[in-house]
């Protein structure tokens, strides 16, 4: 570890400890592989090249994106099979022609009649079959067709005739509030069922469903039968956090993200000690707060990143975090001088990591911090 | 209004009425002249060149900033009078040193004698005179000594001696959980009180204390006796959002900021609408939770900026967002085909405008939207 260049580095900063990154990136790829399935990694969580390279095996995909943008920056990075996960709007299709006319094969994702008839219109109109996913709800978290609905075929049907009937795909985002590895394995077997009934009457109805695609953290890491299944997406296990903790998909000495940051105060009588860290680094994300235990805006951790017994960022504003004892904890505040550093392990990875331009690295090299830019936008 | 020019713009995207953000500039400079103080806006909500030379009266400041980056962006654009309102750490004391030597009186805020000792020793070993305010407590919010406090003068002569007093302020942070006239008129008199009480200390021990600084949007708004006070500061006011609308701040009519989105999906039996804006484009500013009517992570409004009736932005993932009615408004959600186009006004404009790299700006030019753009980091 580089701890010695932490100390040049202006506060608040974002670390990414790489061997952590390296190791949970392992475990997925052992656990899934006796499944017979591939991995499809979200990119979302990195938005960042270097970072990719070190996610996916072979530098080219499979990949998961969420925006656009990030299919043009990982594509031009050499990333060549990408399905952008969010449900197409027309107007955005221009720009998934332009990325596939440039050699990525980008696949896009709908659940209605009207977004499956602007793909159909547009592949006519460009001579280039658009390949897309349906998406089923496994879950009613969010977007999707049931398995069952009619309109699954109707879907299909338009696709197969003018654009391209990729496959299914699903995500159970209701997974997030289960705990444990039963609660968890039953909602991978929920995710299954669904997208592989879907499958089936595609294929039933004379339509082809080469892909059959799921995937969450949470699900990916306790499914035990993928049968039907093609590929598994995750996005946030490659750099953990609290959340994931908090489920139990991981402990606290997986999370490969934290913050830096930097004593610039004390309350005595509260007990507080007052850091530069405040939601502009940590985010406004509370994801903790509806788990056993809440961490606040995020544990804190000496410079070697091991959490200090339950202290933790209680309050946040925009540039001042407070930290204190977890309330209830009976813990007598830590003596934290001003200009003391500390690290912070975060609620949530996406959401930590967008509030900042790149990641110093930990762990690649011996005396310094490698730096990795982080892009964002749509 | 340049409404047809939004058909062009990507989505999600930033946008700045340019015209309400000048009336709510207008409207707190008026407030104020008649009582004695000068502005000192905070430019960490809108963390724009352009922007800022709207609000700043002749464009050289006074100003405020949450972070060195701004107070560096902001000085390289002429800004030369910069309070960093941050607890400062000894690290910082460089940068601020160098923008000292650029031109820039860039004066820092503290409230422990180890702070003031370094910042002496900083002066000291540079030959410049660090000019610091002492932070003063007057609501238990956050940071601050208490302005009865021993230590009050105690750093106060650290200062005098080897730095520069240049004053004290105070913040009513917890002025954001009252709502109305009659309670923020009471909540600024606290801060008044408090500040003047620690001026009132300093000089009687021989003291300078040529700043006595105030602020907070709700409370600059209902003030309705600055004596003693020489300026007072604000941020928020010059966007405003669903969370000061929500305190009786503002109307939702002056809030200068709004998320435009598309309609991508629906899911016809929960009345749900999904948008291309998630969390990551509202931020995860769930401000008005606590509030007496809770905005959801947003109010959604047509095109125009005209609220749609208790229709809000329910959840938010990553990128998506579920338009829905009201929870117990009865309300029937609307009819709102995949490709509509929506704009979705802010819990809390500091953390939405946060997730852009710029914004589209209403209201300056008929037929064109100028882009503004953000910075962002430390």
């Amino acid at each position: 570890m580089s701890l010695a260049a932490l100390d040049d580095l202006d506060t608040p900063a974002l670390l990414l400890d790489a061997g952590r990154m390296r190791r949970n990136v392992e475990r997925l790829r052992t656990r899934l592989a006796p499944l017979g399935v591939s991995i499809r990694p979200h990119l979302k969580t990195v938005k960042s090249v270097e970072a990719a390279r070190l996610i996916l095996a072979n530098g080219t995909g499979p990949a998961t994106a969420s925006t656009l943008k990030e299919a043009e920056v990982f594509a031009a990075a050499g990333v060549s099979d990408i399905i952008y996960a969010v449900g197409i709007s027309p107007a955005k299709l221009k720009r998934v022609l332009a990325l596939r006319a440039g050699g990525c094969d980008l696949a896009v994702v709908l659940d209605s009649l009207a977004q499956a008839e602007a793909v159909a219109a547009a592949s006519r109109q460009s001579g280039m079959r658009i390949p897309a996913l349906i998406e089923i709800d496994c879950d009613g978290h969010r977007a999707g067709v049931a398995p069952d609905a009619p309109l699954l075929t109707a879907i299909g049907a338009v696709l197969g005739r003018d654009a391209e009937l990729r496959g299914v795909l699903t995500h159970a985002g209701e997974s997030y509030g289960v705990v444990g590895a039963e609660g968890l394995a039953a909602f991978a077997e929920r995710e299954r069922a669904a997208v592989v009934a879907a499958a089936e009457r595609l294929r039933a109805a004379g339509l082809p469903c080469p892909v059959v695609s799921v995937g969450s953290t949470p699900t990916a890491h306790f499914a035990r039968d993928l049968s039907g299944v093609t590929e598994v997406r995750a996005g946030v296990y490659v750099l953990f956090d609290l959340v994931m903790a908090g489920l139990e998909v991981c402990t606290t000495d997986d999370i490969a993200l934290s913050v830096l940051t930097t004593v610039i105060g004390h309350q005595q009588e509260r007990g507080w000690t007052i850091v530069d860290a405040g939601w502009m680094a940590m985010s406004r994300d509370r994801g903790t707060a509806s788990q056993t235990v809440d961490q606040g805006y995020g544990l804190v951790c000496d410079l070697e990143g091991r959490p200090l017994d339950d202290l933790i960022l209680v309050s946040a504003n925009q540039e001042h975090g407070i930290v204190a004892p977890r309330p209830g904890s009976g813990r007598t505040p830590p003596d934290l001088p001003v200009g003391t550093r500390l690290r912070i392990l975060p609620n949530h990875a996406c959401a930590t990591g967008a509030q900042f331009d790149g990641y110093h690295v930990l762990g690649l090299a011996q005396d310094e911090l490698p730096y990795w830019p982080r892009f964002r936008g749509w």
